[in-house]
């Protein structure tokens, strides 16, 4: 089973996940390991996944795990954290530990092979908004699990093992101290000023309009003010909510409008540039938070974390975000 | 001139180096530009740096910046940080700015281009570890200074855009993020146990001798209770010591011995890897800290950062510490 460990001096959580490597020498972590030509997400090989736990657009009478279907969610075969089990949480001296319990999901988003998430349909994108809540308010009734991490890593760079499109969540059992350190952060902020630190982001941003990339009725997309990369983008719903979970289907298809024109603008900037981002969601089963506000943080994968990154956790980026803003502006 | 940026809602700060940038589309950071056969670090190309603020091994008589010396440092040429100037920290809104004050260097370890870090000679190797102590009590005497941070990138996966033998040092105008953090973690130890948890962690590891990879009188290397990739590396003194820049010869001898070592293991087990070194070291013109211990952390380029990693700040290694380090000690 894999294991939880908390380095003693930052408090900063470790996953030992030995199952994903079975050599020494073979330390590649894999979602799915591509053999050939052949891929395990798509349709006629479902067989290869664990059973699913979510689907939308089976044609109905056709059983589970069969191949018609919109998008799926399956368990990830090589798990970093797994499902089964209780929380058991120990010391080793002046260390602690905690077993492997969480889960690990692929969303994979669309049934063909060869589409890229930039450019899906908006009916077929949407899915994937709502496989996130849907997962997200599923996993929330597993009283072991405090925050779900949602994520998308695409291109070979960004740590993505397979072609076809997908996304993946882990739900963790500890908060991650990402995580705590944003409520921390927005939270003193709250304290001093009485108002939510996104929502005055997102007024300064639209008063100052330099760092503005584009935006609709319900969302904005800057480049943040102190973006980790070049093309560092952030979504944010210019109404007050700390969330994901609780959006209903309007805010998602004007997300997916938002979130597919952001991407086709960085794909014109820089065509087929690998990429992460991360879903900034609450933690499971909290009430509603005024000093959060969820959003996605979308980061290209154009340059490297090296030794001074490591020790200083400062990031260095080439290109201010105004001029990364004017480009994305320009590119459609 | 490069600018600081601090992330308002983690305190997180990003350097804008704009200069290292020449086009929108270029964003590898390159230390120097390696040119054909062309290496600016070599012997007989001195010129082609800025000039030396540091040498050893340079024959009587002869001018600096001139071609026979041991170690050579140098301002890196397209630095990260700009050393003129007066510290002006400005407000946009309720962002925070400041210029990029800084020195920013390169230690060219050796004269030989063909030379391997982890097998210099034992006479050559301890003249970079001593370059690290007479830059930072330099550095120290600039009190627009905050913190040194001294960092090896080896191999083009882990940073490194030449192949000459060197490392780097940043002076910062601000504490980073991670040595704060250390050095909060630290003293809530202290506070509570009136005791250095780097010491508790080497008496711990020597008792348990199960992550001890090596040691000599002064020094232990370990593989750490929560590491962030497989073979992750830490080097401690045994004595308890906050501060690299107080210690003498015999200690840098030792500190050359049990590196060279712990390199040689790590390159036996997997040939020519990638990796990070940091040293971790108290700020400067601090007083000494009971409750720190100055120490180096060797991080293997085996892992990549992914969604993952960026959203929660936990890492995921597919190899225990105590695997690495039965490795690591039967490597020899």
């Amino acid at each position: 089973m894999p294991e939880l460990r908390k380095d003693p001096i930052l408090g900063r959580w470790i996953i030992i996940a030995k199952e994903r490597s079975k050599r020494p020498t073979d330390f590649i972590i894999e979602d799915y390991p591509t053999k050939g030509g052949f891929c395990p997400l798509c349709p006629g090989n479902e067989k290869t996944t664990p059973d699913e736990v979510l689907v939308y657009g089976r044609e109905p009478g056709m059983p589970p795990n069969s191949s018609s279907w919109q998008l799926r969610v399956v368990p990830n075969k090589y798990p970093a954290l797994v499902i089964e089990g209780e929380l058991d949480k120990q010391a080793e001296g002046l260390y602690d530990r905690m077993n492997g319990i969480g889960a690990h999901e692929v969303i994979i988003e669309t049934p063909e092979h060869e589409e890229h998430f930039t450019y899906l349909p908006h009916e077929q994108m949407i899915l994937t908004f709502r496989a996130y809540r849907d997962r997200i308010r599923d996993l929330a009734r597993d009283d072991r699990f405090r925050y779900v991490m949602v994520f998308k890593n695409y291109g070979r760079a960004a740590g993505a093992s397979l072609e076809h499109s997908h996304s993946q969540l882990i739900a963790l059992p500890v908060l991650p101290r990402m995580v705590s350190s944003e409520l921390d952060g927005s939270l003193s902020y709250y304290r001093y000023k009485d108002r939510c630190i996104f929502c005055d982001i997102i007024r300064q941003e639209i008063q100052q309009d330099i760092r503005l990339v584009c935006g609709n009725e319900l969302f904005v997309t800057v480049t943040p003010f102190a973006p980790r990369t070049p093309f560092e983008m952030w979504i944010l719903p210019r109404q007050h909510s700390s969330s994901y979970i609780e959006q209903d289907d309007r805010t998602m298809a004007a997300l997916t409008d938002i979130f597919s024109e952001s991407l086709r603008r960085l794909d014109a900037c820089i065509p087929n540039v690998p990429y992460n981002f991360v879903l900034h969601t609450q933690p499971l089963r909290s009430q509603p938070l005024e000093h959060y506000h969820w959003h996605f943080e979308i980061v290209p994968k154009l340059t490297s974390i090296a030794g001074f990154e490591w020790g200083s956790g400062f990031y260095i980026n080439p290109m201010p975000p105004e001029d990364a803003c004017r480009y994305l502006r320009e590119a459609l």
